[in-house]
């Protein structure tokens, strides 16, 4: 059997979500995947950090953030632990990166990422911003360092669209791809189609929890521009900044287009698009009337989804969960699975 | 570069498809996976057979096809070749297997895939009945002689539902599959939806070849119910005899019956389903209807569609074409390069 020790930047959402995969389904994976994970360092900016080279119990980690809001429960705990220090100093085999995401830089966590690859650790992150921004970068250095990034968790989480896309359905030749690949403009256009006024539908949002206090990054599509140059680079093989994704929000659509469009027997999605012209890649995120008969058409509240369109099988759609704690737990565990045992 | 030679078991629409795709995207693969497909024998039983070690061109295969409706115009025709004697006598490291579906026996697939791999040889396949029938029988043959057994193409096509399910979702923890798994009848069933009744759809569906001149297969489930036996097998480790599956056709629904869900906001799907009740599997395949709210209510035509129910990501669904020449010609690609290159 496999030991997989893991060190884990952020214990936020993502972070909780995966140790609680680990404290329901371990016992599976040693049976099912003859792997064992082992979380044996933590650092979190506000939480603080804990280390067990023999195992942090992660129904204690999850625990103690219950009870006290930080680590402090736990053996060694440390107020703050750099970073940096953590990945030169915890013996692990795979660094997990779920620090915040920064769309303008990919810091700190590209910084961590290099790090980690340096210090010969596969890494596994859920973060968009230096997968958007400097996977080039990442890749080659990974390459020197013979170790493998993971990315799934960046593109509608668990549901595996990265993987779908460029394991599987490469042989296929993509020609495009269209996606719902937010999931709080979905839910606040699900909520127009149904009757409400934009803002009602963004204040329900943010009473769930789907949308921030400052929405901007969601409604005006900057989320979905960073995933659609996310699978501009891996699907298409083409480094796209993000500045050039062609992007238009939700924030102008009325009560008036909805119901207009639905008179017409279609329905606004935010659509991320990619599509090779002429040997040109072309790139957008904006509002689209889609056909009922369209496979994004249907695809309703927080869910994401992808279209991919190929020479061989025509249109492919994957729909599933764009984010929550247990589908983006998971994202990490897929890629662990398949960088060690499959 | 890998060269992969392929001896090929019936020259139908499938196997056309697949030297199809190797005459418009060799290079292409090539290219990208570094591996080059040879087809150096092929055996129809209504065709006849041809053999070149040094590979046949699968333009000039599809062209003596279209021309003679044999494989007569290629080198070292033989008006019929014995399977067992091509298995044994060509030079290939691969046999696709693309004979009729039986499923009652298995046979003569069944014989030609043991045959294989007790000759060494990999073995890919889109037909049903072995796998439906004998998997057991053929892996443990299979892990004897060291070789694998491709199966993408017998459910769904080359819309991936087996290698997502398996490969990829399996981590996730499937407790509960539901699926359009027959083209046909969701044709036939997409055609009542807008006012046909059940006659006309199935006259429609077999003047457009959807539908075989006896439909019985496609309309009673028996199709379907295979496609829930292989799942049953590769997904749920549960082998599961046909007669398990408790199966209702389409043939008693009325246009009373469409229209009254219609009014619900309903739609009658023809749905094969796999779900683990209490440590037992419970299958079956038959009309239910569907909130149009549910990702399967809106695939129409003869489009495929799978929902895993999962612990960790919920529902995941895949939707694609379930038949085509290219499309299952793609299926038996996807098994190649799963077994050389990845």
């Amino acid at each position: 059997m496999q030991h997989i020790r893991l060190a884990i930047i952020g214990f936020g959402n993502v972070g909780q979500g995966l140790a609680s995969i680990l404290v329901d389904h371990s016992s599976r994976y040693t049976q099912d995947f003859d792997v064992r994970f082992i979380i044996t360092a933590v650092t979190d900016a506000l939480k603080g950090g804990a280390m067990d080279p023999n195992g942090l119990d992660p129904a204690a980690l999850l625990s103690s953030v219950e009870k006290t809001g930080t680590l402090s429960e736990m053996p060694n705990f440390r107020p703050s632990w750099d970073v940096a220090e953590m990945i030169h100093s915890a013996p692990c085999d795979a660094v997990v990166e779920l620090s915040f995401t920064n769309l303008q830089t990919g810091e700190p966590a590209t910084g961590y990422l290099t790090e980690a690859i340096r210090c010969g650790k596969h890494v596994v992150t859920s973060n968009k911003g230096p997968i958007a921004l400097h996977y080039d970068h990442l890749t080659a250095l990974a390459a020197e360092h013979g170790v493998q990034i993971g990315v799934e968790g960046t593109v509608m989480s668990g549901t595996p669209a990265i993987r779908l896309g460029r394991k599987i359905l490469a042989a296929a030749g993509i020609q495009r791809i269209q996606g719902i690949f937010n999931g709080t403009t979905n839910y606040i256009l699900t909520k127009m189609e149904a009757g409400a006024a934009y803002l009602e539908a963004l204040r329900e949002a943010q009473a769930l929890g789907y949308a921030e206090a400052d929405p901007t990054g969601d409604v005006e599509g900057f989320d979905a521009a960073a995933k659609v140059a996310i699978l501009a680079r891996l699907l298409f093989g083409t480094p796209l900044p993000l500045n050039q994704v062609n992007r238009t929000g939700i924030t102008a659509l009325t009560p008036a287009d909805i119901q207009e469009a639905a008179s017409a027997g279609q329905v606004w999605k935010l659509i991320g698009a990619l599509e090779m012209i002429d040997g040109k890649l072309s790139a957008s995120v904006r509002p689209q009337r889609l056909p009922l008969a369209h496979p994004l058409a249907r695809v309703s509240g927080a869910t994401n989804a992808v279209t991919y369109t190929t020479q061989l099988l025509d249109e492919v759609t994957l729909i599933g969960p764009g984010a929550g704690r247990l589908a983006t737990g998971y994202a990490i565990i897929e890629d662990l699975l398949s960088i060690y045992s499959r």
